[in-house]
Formats: structure tokens, C-alpha cells, sequence
């Protein structure tokens, strides 16, 4: 070793002054963070007080000198926003620099500019930070998983909606009440839309998907269901039923002979799911995060951990710093890069309709008290090819009569059919609730 | 891309197979798959049926010739055993040509001298099948987690040992039931002592142990308890008391001050030990492994799938060569490695005596039936410094009067004289059970 890496950096939030923390007390961590130094640091307001202590020659207020420094190797950018983090990035990019981001939101809107224009440049921009918090999940999709033909990816990525899903299963308390409970306990931003409302998650599993399956989706075309309208009734039911909810991530291939298609089918999703009990990701709770890839010839693993919060991504910060230092050690690679930490696309993908997805399905029905509606419902599903595993006339007297159906999986299309249909009958009041079911 | 890079495979075993087939079939994998040719295959009778089908002239019946052909960049060792595993893994290092291997005994017991003539050579010696099968651990250990101080490294690393334990839980059969039947599915080796007396555990903890805290410990010297004397009673007990019972492979740091310390005094211990319920290593069960790391500032990850399998493990060992691919396209490097991927030693390590390690304990008497017992056995313990968390007089009419003791945390030192006293009183049969507990 010996050859030092000037790092800049871009924010000193929460994340920043946790990787600061890291490079400052290098001592029992790996002996290559101490090669790393932090050379120059953008904040908003050099008045301000600082929770770490940095010499006043390091800071800057203006970002683009931290980018523009010749003695800066490696940009981390933990600013957050698009703007002016995309702008800044590239700027690195161009300008020759590794970038290191902990930004979804950039790479799940702008990572096909960024990724080509890194290509073009010969420098490797690393997300690990951007995904499962301190949960090492991209570097494995990039390298560890890399023999594997990826079949599915089924994240529990969004820390808050994990939170409140736990709360709402443990206490059965109704979804607004937990809200404001994590609100106050810094769990969920005063403005909770991109949380509640699947957008992060959305955001995560387009990168996630990029990664598995070797190209780039339109993120825009994700359909994404949020738990901003989940009922705790329905919470309640699933878990007298053996089954826990939670906001699902999902990306899967849908075609299974990867020779035959000029570009891969894949599902890409955000939705509340029932998991059954048994099921490895029923038991991550609160604000942890959690991450099963399935492939061939792997099988099944998972990985799990906080999925949040400054010393967990912070620690995937720092991995990908210490990734691009481990590089520099061999010298002069005249612009080459390692194509499996690079992670360039190599395959082209699209999403397909939403009706063409199958899974199974969790419906709730408001009926009328009548004894023959169970069988009403059965038949109608029955004719439209939707095989039913259970059916059940739940007890709620104040709500009135209600019946609970889990469906084995089905074509969402037909499924919409039926549930159409369904709710023509006089006999129905509402549909009350549709979530998915593993 | 575009250099090829040539494989020669030490070994035409399950995994041996499972290796050749991602290599054949290349479609749906990273592209880089696509660049690796399998050019030379050690096999042992050149006669017997082989379930690949590989031409005759990659295949021979000497090793060494696969060693030695100039061809094979990366030899990749899946043959089993220390010899001659051990010397062709020596040769092929210094011929220059990078190893992967699966071989965990190897590497556990000759780890130093594989490790300081990979250094020698500037070559690569990577080892991610050889615990956790699939699960990515080893290297997200050498890099994703570098950044952080590591604590504690707790796995269950031994899918034959965690099969019995699942069975004899769900089922409440007995220990010798359980692994006959473990023998007839193939879950167990005919001679299951390395597996049921922890010292593949063992093994495999001594390997993890070094890349967590950056230096090799002695392996001879890790205390192993396996699970060959462990009564189905007290994985009952355990049960009625909210823990699961697992046979832990433990690393741990025990002085929290780095800077001061020239050696890291390390606690590594195989031992069946019970775990509360909700921990996220109580639900893995059957032939599944987990490694839970915990460090700072990252918190806790778990790192879950299946233990062992062809399919599994040699989506490791291909990882591995990807590895070794990936850096190969950067050209000529001029014997430099990348130190995360080369993970050498970077600091010295020592066990420190079994009687200072600290844990909870569960013991369980047998005493004779009189009303005073449980008060002298409480008494004993609190006078020799050992608080209890629980004590309970189990029903267990024919097996005579039985009590059961769940201790606080610890010192060994402490406990085993508590123990000792405890035993030499006349009310009290024998020491029946003494398990560790999280």
C-alpha cells in the first residue's frame, strides 16, 4: 500500500459527518482507510455549527471547488436531491474523478446518462449507499451473484413503511396513529409521500433491477402501490390468517429462456404483500431492510440489516470508497476498468403489462348479510379461471358482513375481470381491499 | 472485454460439475461468464461415467499436468482434502496463477503459509465457497464491510448440524433418530463426527475470524462442543422457554480499545447455544446457514441462504473466478494486487482462556425431589457472583426431579466454580445439561 486517495466531499449531513467519523479513526477498521483523505468538504453554510470537527482549510461552500480540486480522486456526493447532485456528478465524471453516491433518487431518474457517461470516461461510479442502507446488496449483485441467472429480487427496502407495518401488526393500531408516532420519532419525514407512497421503494428496486438482470427499466413505468390506504383490518386478517404484511419490492423475470429474447420481459413492482409466516423476509421488523435474491444455480439467499440511518450508510459509503482505493493500488490501468465493479448494462430489458403479471391475490369484500354470497363470489371467480385457496365471512359486526378471499396465483388481468364482475352484484357493497400475496 | 482467461479445475465432483455447467452455459449470466474457458480438468478415473459431458482432451487423471499447463490462468480447487490439495494449491502459486478453492480444512489449517506465498507471488487465493456454500460472506467481509470496526461474528455454519437441531425442534425426536435419518437423505456423511462435533464449524470460523479481525488465530485452540451429546430434552426446554437451539460458530473481539492493544485478544467458540426467539438467527433452519456480523458504525447484518449443495457452492467458486476476471481486464498490473480482494493479515490476533469468556449459560440438574433444592442451588450461584435470570423446577416424573438454570452474562472462569460447588452438594445428581445462551 502507500499511495494515498484524496477524497471529496459533498455534504455533511447526517451521512457526510458519519463518513467523515469513519476516515478520521482509522484505528481496527481495514488498514486501507487510512490511506483515505478527506481533502476537501462542501457545506452549505461554513457559519454554521458542525458536529465534527474538521480544519476550516477543508471546508469550502461552493461545491464545484470540491469537485475541481486536483487533489480530490474520488467525489462522494450525500447531499441528497437531484439538483445540483446530478450536475455535480457528472461534472467529476467528466472531469476523470470516481464517484461515490448515496443517491437513489439521481441514479434511479439519471443512472443511464450517468452510467454511459462514467463508461465513456473510464471512471466507476459506486452506489452501495443507494440501496439497503448499511446492507451489502449491490456489490454482491455486481460480483458474488454474477455466475447466477437472476430469477426474482424481493426487497422490504423502505425503512419507514417497514416501521409502521411492524407497529400496525404488533399493537393494531390504525395506520394514521403510527404515522404520526414515527414522525415524531424521526422515523418518517413530516412530508411522508415518497415513503408511504412506494416512490423510494420504486426508486430502489429500479437500481436493483438494473443490476440482476443487466439492463436499465423506465422507472416511471413502475406500477407502485403505496400503504398510504392500507386498513389495520386488513393487517389483523392477514395475520389470523398465518400470513405478515409488508411493502414489497419486487423485480422478476418473467420469460425463462434467456437465449430466445432480444430483450428481457421483466415485472417490476412496489406493493403491500402478504408474506406467509414462514417465509424469511415475515420476520423483518421495524427498520430494518431486507433483500432475497433468487437465481439458478444459487437457489435462494438474503441479506438483512438497518436500512437506514448516518453509521449504516456510512459503512457502505466507505466501502465503495475503500472499492475504488483497492483499485488504485495496482497502478496505471490506462483507463481500463473491472467491468463486474463498473456494471455497465449487458442485456436490454422492458417491463410488460400489468395485466400479464401473475401472483396471488388478498381481496376484502363489503356484502349484504345474505347466506348465499359466499358462493356468489366462489362462482364468479370460479368461472373467470380464478382458483380461490380460502374464503372466509369475517366476524365485524360493526362494518357489516365481510368476506376474505386469498386466490392462488392468476394473470392480473383476468383478476381485474373478475374482481369487475364481482362488484356488478348486487350483492357486493365494495371492494375494500386488493393486495398481493406471496 | 475480450480477454479470455483459462480455467483449469482441480476436481469433477457435484461441485466440480456444477462449476463446468456455468462455465457451458454461459447465456443469462454477466458476460463476463462468456470469457471464461475451461481449458483442463483433474479428474480421478478417466474411465468412470462422467454426468458432464467435456471433451476428451481437456480431461486427465494427473493434476499436476492441470497445474502446470501454461494455459490455466486461475486453478480452481474442488477436489476436497488436505493432500494433495494443500501442495498443488502451492504449486499453482508459485507458478503465478490465481487459486480459488472450496477447500476449507486447507485453508483453515494451512491458511498462513497459502497466504504468505500468494503475497510472495502477487497472486490471488480467493475462498468464498468455503463457508456459508452460496452466501456471499467472505467477501463482503474482505470489502463491503471494511469500513467498519468489527465486533462479534456469530454464524450457524454447519447445514448437516442445523438440520438435527430443526428436526429434533419441530419433531421432538431424538438426537440419534434425527441423524440416521440425516444419513439416508444425504444431509450427513456416513462418519458425521466432522459435522456433528463442530469441528467443520470450527473450520469455517477460524477462516471467518481472520478476515473480520485481520489476523489468523490458532485453529487447534478454538473450544469445540458439537451436538453429538445433546438431549432432545433440552431443546425442549429451550423451546417452552422462547429460545431456539443452534449449534453458534462465534468471533468476537473482547477489548474495545483498538489503539492500545499490539494483539487482539479474540473469543472463537463452536458451541450449541440457545437463542431467543425473535433473534433473526432463531428462524434458520434445516440445511440453511446465516452469518450475523456486527460492527461499527454499521449496526447488525445477516447474511442468509443455503449452507451447502452443489448448485450453491459453485455459484461461489464462479464468483471467485469472475473476481479474478474482472481484474484481469485491467491489464498488466505488474504483480500489484488490490489489498481488499488479496486480503492479507493486517494485525495480530490471540485467543484468550476459556474461563474469560463471558456469555449466558442454561444448566439443567438433576437433583432429588425435596422442596429445598432450587433455593440451595440459587443460593450457591449468588454467592459465587453468578446472577440468574430464570430457575425452574421442570415435570419430568421419569426422569427424576429436574431443575433448570438461565444465567445472566457471565465470566467462565466463575461459572464452572459455581458449577462445581453446585455439583459436590448432596442434593444434587448430576450436571445433566450446560449449553451457552444468547
Amino acid at each position: 500500500m502507500g499511495t494515498r486517495i484524496g477524497v471529496g466531499l459533498l455534504g455533511l449531513g447526517t451521512v457526510g459527518c458519519g463518513v467523515a467519523g469513519i476516515l478520521q479513526t482509522p484505528e481496527g477498521r481495514h488498514p486501507l482507510v487510512a490511506e483515505l483523505e478527506l481533502v476537501r468538504v462542501a457545506i452549505r453554510d461554513l457559519q454554521r455549527p458542525r458536529p465534527i470537527a474538521l480544519p476550516e482549510s477543508v471546508l469550502t461552500n461552493d461545491p464545484q471547488a470540491v469537485v475541481d480540486d486536483p487533489a480530490v480522486q474520488v467525489v462522494v456526493e450525500v447531499m441528497g436531491g437531484i439538483e445540483p447532485a446530478r450536475t455535480l456528478i457528472m461534472r467529476a465524471i467528466a472531469a476523470g474523478k470516481a464517484v461515490v453516491t448515496a443517491n437513489k433518487a439521481v441514479i434511479a431518474r439519471h443512472g443511464e446518462e450517468i452510467a454511459a457517461a462514467a463508461a465513456a470516461a473510464g471512471v466507476y461510479v459506486l452506489i452501495e449507499a443507494a440501496v439497503g442502507g448499511g446492507i451489502p446488496i449491490i456489490e454482491p449483485l455486481k460480483q458474488s451473484l454474477g455466475g447466477n441467472q437472476i430469477e426474482r429480487v424481493t426487497g422490504i427496502i423502505n425503512g419507514t413503511t417497514n416501521y409502521i407495518l411492524s407497529r400496525m401488526a404488533q399493537e393494531g393500531v390504525a395506520y394514521d396513529v403510527v404515522l404520526k408516532e414515527a414522525q415524531d420519532l424521526g422515523y418518517a419525514e413530516a412530508d411522508p409521500a415518497a415513503d408511504v407512497e412506494g416512490l423510494d421503494a420504486a426508486d430502489k428496486i429500479a437500481i436493483l433491477s438494473g443490476l440482476a438482470f443487466g439492463g436499465p427499466i423506465d422507472r416511471a413505468s413502475i406500477p407502485t402501490q403505496g400503504i398510504n390506504n392500507l386498513q389495520s383490518r386488513d393487517v389483523e386478517y392477514a395475520k389470523q390468517l398465518g400470513y405478515a404484511v409488508k411493502l414489497l419490492a419486487v423485480a422478476e423475470r418473467l420469460n425463462s429462456d434467456v437465449r430466445t429474447s432480444p430483450s428481457l420481459p421483466l415485472s417490476v413492482r412496489v406493493q403491500p404483500t402478504l408474506i406467509p409466516l414462514e417465509h424469511p423476509l415475515a420476520g423483518v421488523n421495524d427498520v430494518n431492510n431486507a433483500i432475497l435474491v433468487e437465481g439458478d444455480p444459487i437457489g435462494r439467499v438474503m441479506f438483512y440489516g438497518p436500512g437506514a440511518g448516518a453509521g449504516p450508510t456510512a459503512s457502505a459509503v466507505v466501502a465503495d470508497i475503500l472499492n475504488i482505493a483497492g483499485i488504485r493500488q495496482l497502478g496505471e490501468v490506462n483507463g481500463n476498468v473491472d467491468p463486474l465493479l463498473a456494471a455497465s448494462s449487458w442485456r436490454s430489458c422492458h417491463l410488460v403489462e400489468s395485466s400479464d403479471i401473475r401472483h396471488r391475490n388478498y381481496v376484502r369484500f363489503n356484502v349484504v348479510d345474505s347466506p348465499g354470497v359466499i358462493g356468489l363470489i366462489g362462482s364468479c371467480f370460479g368461472e373467470r379461471g380464478v382458483s380461490i385457496q380460502s374464503i372466509i365471512q369475517v366476524d365485524a359486526s360493526e362494518a357489516g358482513a365481510e368476506i376474505v378471499v386469498i386466490t392462488h396465483e392468476i394473470n392480473q388481468g383476468q383478476m381485474q375481470d373478475a374482481l369487475t364482475a364481482i362488484a356488478s352484484m348486487p350483492e357486493i357493497k365494495r371492494l375494500a381491499a386488493h393486495l398481493s400475496c406471496l
